[in-house]
C-alpha cells in the first residue's frame, strides 16, 4: 500500500485527542505514523512512541527537534506531513516551522490561539506552497457530507434559518475543571481570547458554513462566564446572518449539566429541512414540505447516497460507524491530497476555513462586549 | 354534575380553534356550552350552534348581543364565563364588555392585538373583580407541568441556559397564505404589530416563564419578513436573559418548510437538563449530571409524578393523551376557578402572564428595529 | 346536531374503561349518553349517572331493567344503541337481551368470556338484524388505519412476516393484582379461558388481521402462569401463519415489569416494512427497500394520507391526538352506522372479527396445552 | 508495544468481513497482521497482502501453506494466532490444522458448517491445549456488555421473557442473491444446514445466552424458504425456553425488505426490562418497574458503567463508537488472552458457545421439520 508517513506533535500521556487521532489514522488505511514529539518530557515521549512501535530515535521532547531530525531524513523515509494536536498556543509556531521546513501540516482546530497567529500560518503556507488543513471532524461524518450535498443541489431551496447547538456538560462545575483537558482550555495564554466559543463554537461555525455553502456574515453574541473564577466564556449564544439572506442562532456551552457532546443542527429552507445530531451521526432527518419525514442512513449499500457520503462510509447500513471513522476520513483525504491525489470534497477543513473560524471567535468576543452586531468579514 | 356554563365568541364555520376549544371543553367534564356568537353571519352562527345542540335563541351574530342577552338570563341559566376565540383585534372590546357585564373571560392568546388593548382588559378585569385567563395550551400538558415542578423544586439547580424553538412550515410559501387562518394572522389591523412572534413566539415566551418560574428581562431580537409582500414578521429569533441570571435563545418561525408544530424546549441548569418536545408531549427527558438520561412519562399510574401532572392526566401510561386533553385541562381549571374551587397550579395563563406576553412582543419589535438589547419590563 | 343516543352497561365508580368510553363518546361529537346501568349498586349507579347529567330515572342497578325501561320509551327518546363495558361474563347475556329488544350493541372486547357465548351473540344479532360491534381501539388510530390502507394497496407487496408484541407490566407482581381491574381479569369465571392472551392478545390478533387484511390460520402457542397462584396465563407467545403465506410471532404478557402499554407491530413484505408503536401512535415508520425510511404522521393537513386516516384525525400534524380520540373514532363510526350512514372502513371491529378473536384464544389455549400447531379456523 | 502477531485465512478482494476484521485489529491496538492466505488465487492474495504492507513471502493462496510456513518461522516472528474469515466449510479443516500446528485460532461465526465439524474443532483444541474463540461481535458492544452485567447483578430479577429479532433485507429478492456474499451463504455445501438461522440466528442465540447468563434449553421453530429456488431457509422464527424458567421468541430473517441490520433484543424480568438495538448501539434502555425509563450511554466518562463496558469504550459519551470498535474489542481481548493476560469477561465467544450455536441450528432445523419442540442440549 502506498501509505503516507506522518509525524505527530502533542498527544502524549494524558492527552485526549492524540490517541484518537492515531486510531483514526490507523482506520484511514493510507497513513503511517513514523515519528513524534508527543510530550515535553523526553522519557514520556519515548515511552509513548515505543508503545506505538516507533523507533525511539524518532521520538522527541521538542517539536523543533522533530522537525529538524525529520528534515534530514531521506525523502522516502521522512514524514510527509505533520499532525499538530498540542495546545492552541503551540499551533502557530510549530505549524510555521513545519511548513517552512517543507512539510504539509494538519492542525487540530482551532487553527491558532489568536487571529494574528492564524494569519501567520496562512502566510507561511502560502510562502512554502505546502498544504495546511484543519481537523473539524463533524463535517467528516458521512451524513453531514450528505446534508452538504443535498443543500448544494438545492434540495432545501434557499436557506432561511439555521439553528446549531453545541452543548456539553463537562465543565458544569468548578471541580470539573481540575483535569488536564480543562486547564489549558480555560487559560487565555494557551487557549486564546475565547473559551467555549473557541473550543466548540468554532466547530459549530464551521459546520454551518460547510453545510450551507454560505458565509456567516454578521453576528450578535452574548458570551458569559458562568462558573465564577474563570477567565474565559464557558457558555454563550449568538444570532447570525448568512450571506444568502438567511438567519440563524448558535449556542455553545460547556456548562450544560446533563449533556455529553450535544451537537445538533437544523437547517430550514423554502422547500424543506434537514436535522442532524452528532450523537446519532449515521442518520439524517430530511423533511420535505408537508411530505413524510425521511430518515437517510449511512452505509455503502444505500443507493440514494451521494458519492462523497458513500466514500466516507465503510460498512453496510445498520453497522454503525462513529467518531473515529469520521476523523479517519479526514486523515484519509489529507494523506491522499499530500500524496498528490485529487479529492473532490475533502473531509478536512481548509486553511481559509480555519482562518474564518478565528474571525468568528474575534467577532463574537467583540459583539458580546459591545452588545451589538459585528461583521465577521471585517475581522479578516 | 356541577357543570359550569359558558358562551363562546368566535369559532364558527372555517375557524380552526373554535371546534378545538369545544372538544376540549367536552373532555374537561365540568363545562357546558350554552350560547355563542360564532360568526358575524347570523345564519351561520345559528347553524353552528344548532349543530352543537344549542337553542337558536342563544346563537348570535354579534358578540354585543350575546353579552346583552346572557346578562338578562336568570343566574342559574346564564353563562358563567365567556370564551373568546375570535381574531386578536376582537379580544379587547369583547373581553372588556363581558367583564363589565359581570362575566369571567377566557381569552385565546395573545391577550389582545396591541399592548394598550391588553392593558385595557387588565384594567377592566380589576374594576369588575372578575377572572380573566389566557389559553397558552402547551404548559397544560402534564409533562410540561412536571418540568415546571422539577425546576421549582430545584432538580436542575440554578438555570443557566434555555433554548426554545417554535417552528412551523404552514406559511412557508406565498400560496400557503391564501386561507382564512393565514389571512388575519398576517394583517396588522387584526393581528397586531407582530406576526410569527405574536402568534407563536408568545407561546414560547410563556412556556419559558412558566417552566422556569423566572422572568425574561431583556432580549435582543432579529425579526424578518421572509416571504415578500408580507406586512409582519414570519420568522425571527432572539437572545434573552432571565431574571435568575441565566440566558437563552428563542426561535419562532412559520416559514420553516418541513415542520408541523415544532415546539421544543431545553432547559439547562447547574445540576441537569430537561428536554420537552410538544410533538411527543407525554415524555420528558431529564438528564442529571453524568447519570443515565431519564424518560419521564405521563400517566395516572406513574408514582413519581407530582400531583399537578398526575391530575392533568386521565389514563395509565402508554395510552397517549394529546393536544385536546391539554386544552381540556385549561377549561377544567378555569371552570373550577370560576365555580369557586381552589386550583393550586392552574393550567390556564393569568392575566398578568398575558400582559407580559404582549410586552415581550413589543420589546422584540423594538429590539429588532434597533439591532439592540431591549428591556421587557420597561414595556410594562 | 343529529346525535345518536346511547346507554351504557357497566362503567361505574372504580371502573377504568367506562369513563374512558364516555369521554370518547363526547369527543366523537355525534353521540349522547342518555341512560345506564353503571353499577350493581343502585345508589352508585344513580350517583354516576347524575354526575354525568343524566336523569336518575334512567340510571339502573340491573342491566335488564335498563333494557326494559328503554324499550318502553318513545323512539325519539330511547337509546339507539347500548355500549357494554362490564366484565366479560356479562357481555353475552346483556348483549343478547339488548339485541333481542331491538338495540344495536357496541361491546368492549373480548366479545364474550367463552366461544359459545360469543357464538350466541352472533346468532342473536343475526336473528334481530341489529348491528353489533366490538371495541378494539388500536386499529382506530389514524396511523394504524393508514398502515391498513398502504398494505391493502400493495405498498409492501406480499406480506412475509409480522411481529406483534403487546407487553404490559401492571400484573408483574402478586401485589399488583390486588385491585379491581386485576381481579376479574384473572378470574376464569368472569374472564374466560385465557388471561393475558384473552385480555390483550386478542387486541394483537385483531390488529394483525385488520392491518394485513389476511387471516391468521394456524398458531403454535406457549402460554404460562408466571406469578404463582394465578389461574390464567399472565404471559405467552405464539408462532403463527397467515392465509397469504406469511408467518408471524405474537407476544402477549402482563408481567413484563418496566412496560406500560407496549403494543408494537412490524409488518414486513417483499417490498418494504411498516412499524407502528401504540405509545407513539401518530407516527408510522415506512421502510421501502433500501430507500430512506419514511415517518408518516397523522394530521388533517398531511396531503399524503388516505381518506380514512385523514377522517380519523381532527387536528393539523404536530398537535398529537391519542387514545381517547382513537376510541372516539369507534363511537363516531358506530353511531353513524346506527344512524344509517354508510361508513366505508369503520373503526369498530365487526362481530365476525370478535368471533375470530375468540377462536384465536381457544386455539392458543389448545395449542399451548398440546405443544403443537393448531388451526384457528377449525375452532369456528 | 507488545503487539500480538496474527495471520488471516480468507478476507481477500470482494470479501466483506476480511477488511472489517483488519480494521478492527488496527483499532484494537495490540494486534499486528503479519501473514495471510487471503485468496485461493495466488496473485490476488499477494496483492491483498502488499496493500496491507505485508511481505509477499507471507502471502499465500493456500491456508495449508500459510500454516506450514508460519510454523517454520522463529517464535518471535511467527503469527501467534490465526483468524479464519473464510466460508463456513473452510472453518473446520483450517482451524484444526492451525490448532494442531500450535496456533491459537479466532474463527468467524458460525464455528463450522456442520455440528460434527464444530465438534472436531473442539476436540482438536482440547488436544492442542490452544485457545479457540469465535467472533460474535454484538455482545462486544459496550452497552451489550453492560446489559450482561446488569442482569448478572440481578437488576431485572428473574428473567421472564426475551424477544430477539434479527431482520435484514438484503436477500429480499432473487436478484439480491447474485453477489458473492449471498452465493455461499445460500449454498448448503459451504454454509451448512441452515441459511438465515445459521448466518444471523446464531448471533441472536449467542446474544441471548451471553446477556442472560442462561441456556436456551428447548425451542419450537418455523423456518421457511421465502424466495423460490433457495435451498436454505431465508426466514424463520422460534419460541424458546430458558434454563432459568423464562421464555422467549427469536425472529431471524434476511428477506425483510426495508431492514438493514435490524438486531434488537428486549429482556423482561420481574423487576424491569432492558432494550438494546444494534443500530443505536451506544444506548441501553433500562426500565425499572413503574419508574422513569433510563437511557444508559457508552463513554469512558459515564461513572455508572461497569468496568467491562467502560473498558470496551474509548471515547467520552457523545462521541459514538460503532461496529469496528466492537469487533476491535474481540481482537483486543483475544490477543491479550493469547499473550497470557487474564481477561475477566472476554468479548470473544468461547469454543463452548460456538458449539452451542451449532446445536441451536441443528435443533431449529429438526424442530421446524417436525413442527414440535426440540431440546437443544440433546444435540450436544
Amino acid at each position: 500500500m502506498n501509505t503516507v508517513r506522518f509525524a505527530m506533535i502533542g498527544g502524549g500521556t494524558g492527552a485526549f485527542i492524540g490517541p484518537v487521532h492515531r486510531t483514526a489514522a490507523a482506520i484511514a488505511g493510507n497513513c503511517q505514523l513514523v515519528s513524534g514529539a508527543f510530550s515535553r518530557d523526553a522519557a514520556s515521549s519515548v515511552e509513548t512512541g515505543e508503545s506505538l512501535g516507533l523507533n525511539p530515535s524518532r521520538c522527541h521532547s521538542d517539536w523543533r527537534k522533530l522537525i529538524a531530525t525529520e528534515s534530514r531524513l531521506p525523502e522516502n523515509e521522512r514524514a510527509q506531513f505533520i499532525a499538530i494536536v498540542a495546545p492552541n498556543n503551540v499551533h502557530a509556531p510549530a505549524a510555521i516551522a513545519a511548513l517552512e521546513a517543507g512539510f504539509s501540516v494538519l492542525v487540530e482546530k482551532p487553527l491558532a490561539n489568536t487571529f494574528e497567529a492564524a494569519s501567520a500560518i496562512r502566510d507561511a503556507a502560502a510562502r512554502a506552497g505546502k498544504l495546511c488543513g484543519v481537523t473539524h471532524p463533524y463535517i467528516a461524518y458521512p451524513m453531514a457530507m450528505e446534508a452538504r450535498r443535498l443543500i448544494a443541489e438545492g434540495a432545501l431551496g434557499p436557506i432561511r434559518r439555521v439553528a446549531v447547538h453545541y452543548v456539553q456538560g463537562w465543565l458544569a462545575n468548578v471541580a470539573d475543571g481540575a483535569d488536564k483537558q480543562a486547564a489549558w482550555r480555560l487559560d487565555p495564554a494557551q487557549s486564546g481570547i475565547a473559551g467555549a466559543f473557541g473550543d466548540i463554537g468554532t466547530h459549530a461555525f464551521n459546520l454551518v458554513e460547510r453545510l450551507t455553502g454560505e458565509q456567516i456574515t454578521h453576528l450578535c453574541a452574548d458570551l458569559r462566564v458562568t462558573v465564577p473564577g474563570r477567565a474565559l466564556d464557558d457558555d454563550g449564544a449568538a444570532l447570525f446572518r448568512l450571506s444568502g439572506g438567511g438567519s440563524g442562532t448558535i449556542v455553545a456551552s460547556q456548562v450544560c449539566a446533563g449533556e455529553a457532546n450535544g451537537l445538533i443542527i437544523a437547517i430550514w429552507g423554502e422547500k424543506g429541512a434537514l436535522h442532524w445530531n452528532e450523537e446519532r451521526p449515521d442518520r439524517l432527518r430530511f423533511a420535505r414540505g408537508t411530505g413524510p419525514q425521511e430518515i437517510w442512513s449511512a452505509g455503502v449499500d444505500r443507493p440514494y447516497l451521494g458519492s462523497v457520503a458513500k466514500a466516507a462510509t465503510r460498512l453496510p447500513a445498520g453497522h454503525p460507524e462513529g467518531f473515529f471513522e469520521a476523523l479517519a476520513n479526514i486523515y484519509r483525504d489529507f494523506a491522499s491530497t499530500v500524496a498528490g491525489k485529487s479529492v473532490s470534497t475533502p473531509a478536512f477543513a481548509s486553511l481559509r476555513a480555519g482562518i474564518r473560524a478565528m474571525a468568528f471567535v474575534q467577532a463574537a468576543v467583540k459583539s458580546s462586549a459591545a452588545g451589538a452586531w459585528v461583521s465577521i468579514n471585517d475581522q479578516l
